[in-house]
């Protein structure tokens, strides 16, 4: 009946149904499934409950969970595991199965590698459709997919890829070499995981083959695992965007897994440079001090906070999508020129509109002479232009100079706004108003 | 031979091969491919082209050109080529080729309906898996997908589901009711594109049945089309975070898309939002300009950019940090208590560094008396603690009255904190340096 219950349901659902009972009960349930269910539940659950649930087994009943697992869920299991209770556990495996873990723990994190599976099915180009379709029943119960195969060489290396689908419309004594994809479209094992999921992504495939120096199949990462990584991507994104340095040590950091202080440490670093760049906005206005003196132009240090947030307004609207064109590959560098001249002519009519009201503004509304609203309706333009350039210039530096546009934050840009910004208005002042200090 | 580097090669890549060329070369290579490959080719050029060349075609050869198209894009085509031009071809397809086109095109944008495809295969319960796999052989070739199949009763009301997998290890005389998932994940009509493309995420499918109010299956959403979404929901989430509002036209706004004229109008509408909500930091100078008169503390004012720009620092983390983690449901509203409660230790946390160093910093390197340097470290601390606190309420806020909380950017926060923190600034100054006017 348990049988029955779990062949009718997703493995994701039973690991809901686990993560919904107390500990002791989940852990109770989880301790009958048949172990090939065990080993596909277990990455639907929380690390924590993973890590948790393994290293409570025996190290004989641990093993064969990784010996039924996903070779990557297994690889990723084995780096959090406790390392000790590793050392106990891999020797009840067969030597390909350690192999395997060994190396697929041994790359790079962020890489291809990191990401990739090995339970996948290779084809020789020579035997049929049929003997094609028999080792694929074979192999089945024991592939992560079974939908794509690659055909290799006797050196491994990758020649052709074949779908089921094709397998099952072609010929049953077609040789694979007649019906294969010759031309594969494949990842490095050793480059970034974005990059390997954007492939994914561009050409909506099932799996990405991985081949290493030699052009030998290694691996190959799937769609599922490319959402993951596109989705980890986008937070970091966002994080970075917001001025929050990435977790370090979770990959995947839900909101809740990080604790307060590592919160903390993770944004205090931003806040701290943030006040040293902001600082400077200090001297420069003390040393225009003696154009707001009381017989001078008091008025204009009321503006102040007003110039500036629309400067950095106006600049986080840039960057973010400056940055986003970036992370999608919309925008490429050798258009930098087209890009900075496209921001600029926005940031010329945005602050033209700006610049209008605000002169309206000031002597309407806050009664100002026009003196003083010119001052503030010229430098809301100004800034407009200004702010638009910058947040172009510096994310597509950043990118020129391989440093991830997406550390570019809002508040990074706002606070350089906040600075220059200031010289530009005072100046525009001391100019459009004739003063002499 | 065509024929042969056409069936060497993905799609995809004959399309970049076809946007290298020049428009002439490209549309004449483009009308010798077999109308099969053109149907697979077509949808990974450029929305542009492909219109261009659809529009071209003679009417009875853009039907052709319709009926081997997947459903999901064919639809999505439709909608977008000039409509005297589609009353002129969909007279040449069948009545229910008609028909689908009509039903997919009538959803309302961005609901799971507007993106599912309607070409998968159905089984019914009581056929065996032999017969199955035959049937499945038959409708390859106009199918999207092949891997999943659906089960439905005679009402066409979804009773199950069957990967391909499960049908090739299953004996092939059982019998599809016995072998198949009765418990199926599935996403309504009428959901949001973001909400079923985060169940495929979630379960790792690579397809999620859909089905209307009467539970009857009406499409498939399928692993690519839910990763388009995702990337576009991403997009569409750090611009709205940068302040700059989606492309209400394109469903995929690429960078060089959209004229610097539309740009232009989605990012003035929030600036001139927020330079009416920043407009009020000029009252609030101006209530308290007694407070930095010569006599008084004019020094105080210099540390105004500093203080609101930190302030909106610490906004903009906090509130990039609950944004995704409501996107990604991380965050559930009714734990709203406990996340406000620990962004607002966070903030006491950042505020007593901030503080600290504030107090040092006006002391020592700006040479200000302890009082001013007091009130500048307590304010930093105020302030933090304060944009914590919005940066956290405001987006739940949003929520929990069903606004898109994507829509408080950085800019908002920024600009809720400037006009606040200099009241608060202003007020710590007249109580510690006890001042009467
Ligand atoms: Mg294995
Ligand atoms: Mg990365
Ligand atoms: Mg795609
Ligand atoms: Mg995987
Ligand atoms: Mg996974
Ligand atoms: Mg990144
Ligand atoms: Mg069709
Ligand atoms: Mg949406
Ligand atoms: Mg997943
Ligand atoms: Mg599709
Ligand atoms: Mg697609
Ligand atoms: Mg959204
Ligand atoms: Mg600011």
């Amino acid at each position: 009946a348990l049988r029955d219950f779990i062949s009718d349901q997703h493995p994701g659902r039973v690991a809901e149904l686990i993560e919904d009972l107390d500990d002791h009960d989940g852990d109770a349930f989880f301790g009958v499934l048949e172990a090939r269910d065990r080993a596909e539940v277990l990455s639907y659950l929380d690390i924590d409950k993973q890590n948790r649930l393994v290293e409570a087994m025996p190290p004989q009943a641990a093993a064969e969970l990784l010996r039924l697992m996903s070779h990557d869920e297994r690889a990723a299991l084995v780096n959090r595991l406790d390392e000790d209770f590793v050392d106990e556990v891999l020797p009840n495996l067969a030597q390909a199965e350690r192999d395997d873990i060994r190396r697929l723990t041994s790359y790079e994190p962020s890489t291809a590698g990191a990401v990739m599976t090995t339970d996948y099915v290779t084809l020789p180009p020579h035997i049929t459709v049929r003997e094609a379709l028999e080792k694929l029943r074979h192999e089945a119960p024991d592939r992560e997919t079974i939908y794509y195969t690659y055909v290799v060489d006797h050196n491994r290396r990758l020649i052709g890829f074949v779908s089921l689908k094709r397998l099952i419309l072609a010929r049953r004594s077609a040789v694979i070499e007649e019906i294969m994809q010759r031309d594969v479209i494949f990842g490095r094992v050793d480059e970034d995981q974005e990059s390997v999921a954007r492939q994914i992504d561009k050409y909506d495939l099932l799996a990405l083959p991985i081949i290493d120096a030699d052009d030998r199949l290694v691996g190959i990462v799937t769609h599922d695992d490319a959402m993951d990584i596109l989705r980890q991507e986008q937070t970091e994104d966002i994080l970075k965007f917001g001025g929050v340095s990435p977790d370090p040590e979770a990959d995947t950091a839900p909101y809740w897994q990080s604790s307060v202080l590592s919160v903390v440490r993770r944004r205090i670093k931003w806040l701290l440079l943030l006040f040293l760049a902001e600082n400077f906005t200090f001297p420069v206005l003390e040393y225009f001090q003696w154009v707001t003196e009381p017989k001078r132009y008091p008025d204009l240090a009321l503006f102040v906070p007003l110039l500036i947030g629309t400067g950095g307004n106006a600049g986080s609207q840039t960057v973010s999508t400056v940055i986003r064109g970036l992370a999608l590959g919309e925008i490429k560098l050798h258009k930098s020129g087209r890009v900075l001249l496209r921001e600029l002519l926005t940031g010329v009519c945005l602050g033209l509109i700006l610049g209008t009201i605000g002169i309206a503004y000031a002597h309407l509304w806050r009664g100002q002479p026009w003196g003083v609203s010119s001052v503030l309706g010229l430098s809301l333009f100004g800034i407009c232009v200004w702010a638009n350039t910058i947040g172009a210039i510096v994310p597509l530096t950043a990118r020129r100079f391989k440093i991830d546009p997406a550390v570019i934050s809002a508040p990074f840009i706002t606070t350089l706004v906040d600075a220059t910004g200031l010289v530009l208005y005072f100046t525009i002042a001391i100019v459009l108003l004739g003063l002499t200090r």
